[in-house]
């Protein structure tokens, strides 16, 4: 269920609050800061639920984290509400805590990130690293609502809004309702409003999500770029340099265009267009040495994607045309990481 | 899919082998030494299948031993298969980490003792506890296939085979096709083989699983016993007493019949051949002080079946006559508790 406002939750909760099921709000040290101000505002007497601090950052979606949660709900039982007011790092940790708590208790995520809006918030995809291996522990548990509002991207950091425009322009790419668009795809994709953006991602993966909960068909659309972004995204963490998925993501489409142009005649505008894209986003059109191809494919036969080591892609045969789960050799690969 | 004799999944694994999809086994200690040579004699190439062994006991039932699972399944991927071979704590253990490794994974549950074979190994709930909270962390995920052999049986501690037999008994007592049974009851269920008491125990529990596979309804017949028995349990454990759980249900079955003959009239003669029962298996009639019924109601109101702090019991109307969810008030239960 996809509320639009901050006020448009508060009857549910207030349902809930009023039966006597206890609330627990998770967050982290910024969206404490930052957004909570915003939530009680918006729902004053949310000012007496307990709060769950985790830390800020990709690095505390770790099991002790999860644990520390666990620990924080000891009062909880099967009738308690998580509301997890923060980023995809806030929503994975909430959310992976609410589906392993007494088999699974009920939780609402208030997305404050941008990228969170329009990808990680929706979908039911809960998980935690294990060391570096992303997501490895996880599960598929919905949340009960996700409340997209607007007001917290205000003080969200430029190079984070860029992630979820990035991720918001994936999706644009893969809605059918985008194929007659043509080449006047970019020009319209830079008219939406940014309610318009989030409001039009959220209900497109929403829509695959419905059609294919647990992600074995047409959900896979939403991987066009992921198989090349994770690797990047991988590289970049080893190097210490600093690589939001979004951006990752953002970067990993170009091979998938690469590809799709050879598997499927995607057209050449299609791929220049987003290359235009990237440059009007400041987003640097990536070289890779010969070692960091081996590296990225390396990473890219890591993925848990795969089957039986066969790497596996979703291309574009054109806007809104999605082909997912297409198999893909190493020397391809390479060729395409250009 | 409930299949018996170890040769019976041969088939199933191999095909999964031939696939090229990656085989674990997951045992502990006594089930490496006593229960593995049996396997490896009705299917010997498992013998290559790499082996992840857990400490015995319930006390493995912990997150860092299912750490310690994620970490040697490293090598794993969507397609893996892992076999649970032991009791309740291995295929809690094995499940738990299927369930949430690359969000879910298969798991074939092939139990070891009377009680995994009757109950524990059928119906995917699988969990660790949190410190002394008992399956609190935990999630429905239900095996592949559940292996029954009674081979495996003669392996068994005394103590550990009525604790079975004690489980299957309490199935015995809510299967509707021994409505008719009357005052013989107690003389048919005695005269059940062992193979074919394994048998009617899986299949009954596996019909109210596909039912309810949540345990929001007909499923929750199978807490008979529970609400007490839990509580039972951990009194014994924190006084270092030893209580399998089993013996701890066939003790909380009394006070459920109390209660059954007060609310809904149970008959004096189910309850006097209960605890016939219990005698013809030396397990003794407990005797509380006022102290440990002031003790064990306060374990039975953090039980996390409970709703808004409301305690609800599985009680019987008569043999295959379960009623679920009743509403019973503190000084119910200490009169109940004798």
């Amino acid at each position: 269920m996809i509320e639009h406002g901050l006020r448009s939750i508060e009857p549910l909760i207030s349902r809930r609050h009023a039966a006597g099921d206890s609330l627990f709000l998770v967050l982290d040290h910024n969206t404490r800061l930052l957004c909570l101000p915003k939530l009680l505002e918006a729902i004053p007497w949310l000012l007496e639920v307990p709060v769950l601090e985790v830390p800020a950052g990709e690095q505390a979606k770790r099991l002790d984290t999860a644990q520390l949660l666990w620990n924080g709900l000891a009062s909880a039982d099967r009738h308690s509400l998580i509301l997890n007011l923060g980023g995809g790092t806030v929503s994975d940790l909430g959310g992976f805590v609410a589906a392993s708590l007494l088999r699974g208790i009920d939780y609402i995520n208030i997305p404050t990130t941008l990228l969170a809006m329009v990808d990680a918030s929706i979908g039911g995809k809960v998980a935690v690293n294990l060391d570096n291996l992303k997501n490895r522990i996880g599960f598929f548990h919905n949340p009960l609502a996700v409340c997209l509002d607007p007001v917290f991207l205000a003080t969200l950091p430029e190079l984070q809004y860029k992630a979820g425009l990035a991720e918001a322009l994936k999706t644009f790419l893969l809605d059918p309702e985008n194929q007659e668009l043509g080449d006047k795809w970019l020009e319209s994709f830079n008219k939406l409003t940014i309610d318009e953006l989030i409001l039009r991602s959220a209900t497109y993966k929403q829509k695959l999500v419905e059609q294919d909960p647990y992600d074995r068909g047409e959900r896979q659309q939403l991987n066009l770029g992921h198989t090349f972004g994770h690797a990047i995204e991988s590289l970049a963490l080893s190097k210490g340099e600093e690589m939001p998925h979004g951006i990752a993501v953002a970067m990993g489409i170009l091979p998938a265009m690469r590809l799709s142009q050879k598997f499927f005649g995607l057209s050449e505008s299609v791929a220049d267009h987003y290359r235009l894209w990237l440059t009007q986003q400041e987003i640097s059109l990536p070289h890779y040495s010969d070692e960091e191809r081996r590296r990225l494919l390396e990473y890219i036969h890591s993925d848990k994607k795969n089957c039986h080591n066969q790497v596996r892609c979703t291309l574009l045969a054109g806007i809104g045309k999605a082909q997912i789960s297409v198999p893909v050799e190493d020397e391809q690969i390479i060729a395409a990481l250009g």
